[in-house]
């Protein structure tokens, strides 16, 4: 297989204070699809695009923030040889049975050195973008709603030795260092951005010293006209913005930041870069990041919420 | 690794009946970047985004059409893997000695049931985008030209047994199948869209009664208005179109076909879809490829050049 | 003051053969808004950033085609003045008592020499577009849906002695002729685009033996991604397409020509042109609207349908 | 006419510190096509759209700002019209010889309220596009340099007295009062926005206590993706950027605010609303400029530069 290993990002449960307000959020302004609720109360949805019955999980909790980060590996057997790579690589997993989670098989869990509850599954149910599978409609108007993101894009998360994280994605669950931004000195990174596919990033990791913290989920959108649009809804149901509409500098992409009503950071981006694991990384100096313009392209400026405001 | 074994198309041996005019068409009107000529007379070209040397070779010859298609495998152990790997299967490989194409290395070559002449190869001089690997720009006014393809997407080959084609792709070189189109009787494929990462297609195939032929080569644009832009350079300059601007139904792409001056197809496409291989594969009958948008989705029409006019 | 006499084509009654076939199309697939229906059943419409009450109406009656077009003027002095000045050119009006219309003012109605009925009024009840008068917001979910076009933004009408009629709109209505597409022998014109603002056309009229026949409605889009996103409704709802996704060369416009169920053309079209009227009108011979890509740019074909259908 | 009076804003002479500096800027950068250079030294540019020949005229002095701001009228006895009206009105007006610009007509000048030099023209000659005039083309790309942008569309001056200011251009010009920003009171206007098209603004005044300052000029581009390319431009060249890429409330336009060498502020649009005279005039609360998301839809914010940078 060309395509093996760690397909992608395949769910995240995201922590709300107030459920019906974040389901609001998510579901009627944001419009992803309500896909089901669980017996501990959890909510359940999916990208209108996605085709497996759930990405975003939110529970109902007294801090904002993420539970766990899933990632769909391409079949049993992949699962269960990353399960025994991580163990020979000295890392402690567990298994978390079929079913605790809606629609969703045997999953392999296990924390970083940032402090965040990483996942592996390689089973969750199929059940369809509504476009059909034979003689398919290119996109269903049932389906679109709200700022109709395609899917859970990726995830920035934050917290302490990301160099060890790097090393553990990339020797272990094969993926690619593709961007990386440096710290003042330029003897390390402060961000990383690791790709499975050929995406800009399936996930990032910014140094910082609380572990476990939540910097965005980012939801992918067909073009810079959807983000805008996006920000049009994002005004009209009075969203705080943090940044944007601007192009990154980093990964190219297009992007509004904005919060969910309990501070949970999630970007509308729109991708534009195609890396490949035999393309060289590309580096971000300190300075690059902000009058670099590798955070706010067009403004070249290090907005200050970038570094230290997360959930 | 995720992203392993084959990568992508990485270039396309082109015959024109008139070097020069081919250039003209390719390097000047189309936008790409001459890289290089060899002792042949081979001219190479790339597109502005691609890091490698060379993606687009054009040989002149009495007649238009394609002399091989490669493929950028991972790394030089992949290679020895495939190479073991098709000759298990049953298939006759040969060695091209690295140097035998500009800045290109050691090629394992083979010809498929189609007729076709593939190769497989590791190595080629990473010559970069013109963005810089510090601090880059998302993009270069200097190498943006013409209609500014990002990259050979790719290619549409016509040809014998395609059943036989889809088999050794798909069991030995790891691709997908993403959709199909089905023959009137329903009973097999006409054409078949294979990937070997999560583009809608790294390489398709069409049942053809002569060997070798192509239907088009595909080169990626950003967006839809760059569609249109290309579409007003082709009339500028009084390039043949076959079909389009619209939608494709089969991969939601956006596109045009047209024609080189030596009656070589050629596409500019704007992705709108990204399978993954555990997405179920879709299904175009006969009738859904004309009358239900698999073509021409806004039409909904077969336009019969697509079903016979090959180079 | 500098935008006086005729503002802008106000209203089309369009004949439908079956008034509900014809609501659906208009309002719930096109996403007109339905403001109202009058005694004789007719049904009214506008788009939804239309401030005036209504825009199309639709009469059911056993053949398709326009009863007429009116024109929005100035105020009831301009209403006054040109029938005054109509009537010294020796044109003959009458008047539609106000109310005749929903929510319409007084009517001057008179024929021309293609065959069609205009009409100029000065009142039309304002109703808004949704987004208020104090800290509006830029649209309203509530108010998009369908093809959600914008405007009625012009017509192209066909009948007999456009020359006539080009004198009449230019010399009494206050229009400037922007482009126009020359017979074969180049001694006159058979299509002719008139403007009375900054649009490149308010109305257009086409030569044709038949008086009174309507070749197309035309709802402007704010972008050539809103033009894909029409073709793909009308492909979703089985509409007809006669011509596109492209550019015109004519006026620049990209457009999509189709048929309502009755069999009038309608158009979804993208404005790309602001001319004024010190600017020397552009001319398009007759293989110029052809090979010269006047009608389809990128095509560069004349479509028989455009010199030939229409209801 | 329909069209009549005043058209359009045609030239602005702006004032740079550096002549080469400031032509670098608007030629080279932003795109504007060199048209002449007169004796005293100025600089003559347009944009590529603009049929005449000139409408940025560039003045080494020791400070930015501009100089006078030139409308064409429709014709020579519209002109003469307009300056009695004007003496009628109460305004000393005077005559500049044909000349004094190149290529430009004799100008009819009168100094306004709030301290700025407003001219009438009727003449400039016409230099065309590039495009032709017969079978044109839609574009050129011998005239698509830089931002490439199609007009000069409009200015933001900010001055005394701004009612003052209104009553004369909606009285005596024949503008209209399209939208409106009202003081924190809630008993006046702080900025007008005024057209003489239907464009939603030709010029705006802002209320400030120092005479004849500029705000910006404003340039008009195709869509949202051309204004992310401007500021991608922007950014390439390090040209401070103000605000943006975002979307106004008011106007609904989408904008990037930036300043060239000198400081004077420019802005590259998007339009996105075609009011009519008709229209109500919509009104913004001086909360509604801010939070209101009047100046920033997106981040309903007011950035205080908006209000106190001029040049």
């Amino acid at each position: 297989m060309a395509m093996t290993g760690v397909l992608r990002p395949g769910h995240a449960q995201i922590r709300v204070m107030d459920l019906e307000e974040g389901v609001h959020h998510y579901r009627d302004i944001m419009g992803l699809v309500e896909t089901g609720r669980d017996a501990q109360g959890r909510v359940y949805l999916k990208c209108w695009d996605e085709m497996d019955h759930n990405s975003v999980v939110l529970r109902q909790a007294d801090r904002a923030g993420i539970d766990f980060a899933g990632f769909k590996v391409l079949d049993k057997a992949t699962l269960e040889k990353l399960d025994a790579d991580l163990r020979a690589y000295g890392v402690k997993t567990e298994r978390i049975p079929a079913g605790e989670m809606l629609e969703t098989g045997e999953r392999v869990r296990f924390q970083i050195a940032t402090g965040h509850i990483i996942e592996l599954y390689a089973e969750k149910t199929a059940v369809g973008n509504g476009c059909g599978l034979i003689n398919p409609t290119p996109w269903s108007p049932d389906t679109m709603r709200g700022m109709a993101p395609i899917r859970l894009d990726h995830m920035l998360l934050y917290g302490p030795d990301i160099a060890a994280v790097q090393k553990l994605f990339t020797e272990v669950l094969g993926f690619t260092l593709v961007e990386r931004i440096l710290n003042p000195e330029g003897t390390g990174s402060i961000v990383v951005f690791l790709s499975c596919s050929i995406k800009s990033h399936d996930i990032a990791f910014g140094e910082y010293p609380e572990p476990g913290k939540l910097h965005h989920c980012s939801f992918l959108l067909d073009s810079w006209d959807h983000v805008l649009r996006a920000g049009d809804i994002m005004s009209m149901n009075n969203i705080r913005v943090d940044i944007g509409p601007t192009r990154h500098g980093v990964t190219r992409g297009c992007t509004i930041y904005a919060w969910d009503p309990s501070g949970n950071r999630f970007e509308t981006f729109k991708e534009d870069r195609h890396p490949y694991p035999d393309h060289e990384a590309l580096t971000w100096t300190f300075e690059g990041v902000g009058q670099g313009g590798g955070l706010d392209y067009v403004q070249r400026k290090l907005h200050e919420t970038f570094l230290t405001v997360v959930s």
